[in-house]
């Protein structure tokens, strides 16, 4: 295909087109002519992994052009590649947190993986942003909050399973790769907003009877007092 | 106490308190000499409360204003008042996109709140994110993985479950509201870590059966075509 359908199948403009071509992050096409350039199916899938790192992942070219070593080295497993592209889309927090509370939720997480049996390395991006984020909690004075992380693993864990399969049975490393991007980063946000709506509901039924204990409550030490 | 051990309490500097009270968010102590003033444990619960909404979730002075008046107004239920710090903790996204995409997703958050029936209400800030995001993958032809919607639904409601009623079973409104801001922004990221340690675990044990499955059928491939 020329690279105004390359363009139209993607959903890249072509002045877009020419400059991940020019920073090496897509092959050129194939020159037919001394202006005119083919494109193949390779392309497209390939551009379509691009945007979803540029655009849906928010990455740098430099960090685009990382993950995309990682597919065409030829030592690399599935699973590091995966990892590659979830460690790029895995934000990093900012900010101190004291040293005690940090103790505190390197040994949580330690523990948490360890009665999870995860599978997974200490130096990955998501074990220190989990670590800081239970600091966080803990120096706040959240203990009540930082108590729920298993619940939070329980779900972690259901869908990991459905996501990692629904990817893994796309057709070809790219598209795997661009359903990791995607899904880790917009996942990210279907689950803010559906914890959210959810939150909502469980509050209209749970708020009056809290406000009501806590009336009779009030109302109990006003009679003891008077 | 004394502004000292309010601040040495709460862990808000004395400059900031200072400002805190000079912008209305938190009442004055009481004087007991023209320079010297006495603060109570109303007043630490408070500052606690501003410094969750301002620290942890990034609230502008504006925004916090806000939401404390929803705590003082008589009118409010308790419902109404968590509604409100939660509306001024979830994100908004930007960013446009195509009329049939957000067509779809608008449809897909209606099947999904009366299907789950959720008591929740359109105008929310969480049903507009989810409607986006699900736009969103729509528009980057992502239809799988907006096919696990009714799973992110289904981790959403068991923590939901879980986060109110811990925030409910404190003590009063302040801490309930300081636990919904800091539970509700927090949790956003201890879900996005424990999800990524979770799928690296299941990547880690399902990806090299793909592969091999992969490498099976071109395999397959090659003999029937040579």
């Amino acid at each position: 295909m020329r690279i105004a359908e390359l363009s139209r199948r993607s959903g890249v403009p072509v002045p877009t087109i020419k400059y991940y071509v020019r920073e090496g992050l897509l092959a050129p096409g194939e020159l037919t002519s001394p202006n005119q350039a083919h494109y193949g199916e390779a392309h497209l899938r390939r551009l379509k992994l691009i945007r979803a790192l540029v655009e849906v992942g928010d990455l740098s070219i430099a960090a685009t052009r990382d993950v995309l070593a990682s597919i065409d080295s030829p030592g690399k497993t599935l699973h590091e590649t995966l990892g590659k592209a979830q460690y790029a889309v895995t934000p990093r927090l900012q900010g101190d947190v004291d040293e005690e509370s940090w103790a505190v939720a390197s040994r949580q997480v330690e523990e948490l993986v360890r009665r999870r049996g995860w599978q997974v390395t200490a130096t990955s991006p998501a074990w220190l942003l989990l670590t800081q984020v239970l600091a966080t909690l803990h120096s706040l004075g959240q203990d009540d909050l930082a108590g729920l992380l298993d619940r939070y693993a329980d779900a972690a864990e259901e869908l990991a399973e459905a996501e990692v399969r629904c990817v893994l049975s796309r057709p070809d490393v790219e598209s795997i790769l661009e359903g990791v991007v995607i899904g880790t980063t917009l996942g990210d946000t279907i689950l803010a907003a559906t914890r959210r709506l959810a939150q909502a509901n469980v509050s209209a039924r749970e708020t009056p009877k809290a406000a009501r204990a806590r009336a009779a409550s009030r109302h109990g030490k006003r009679v003891r007092a008077g």
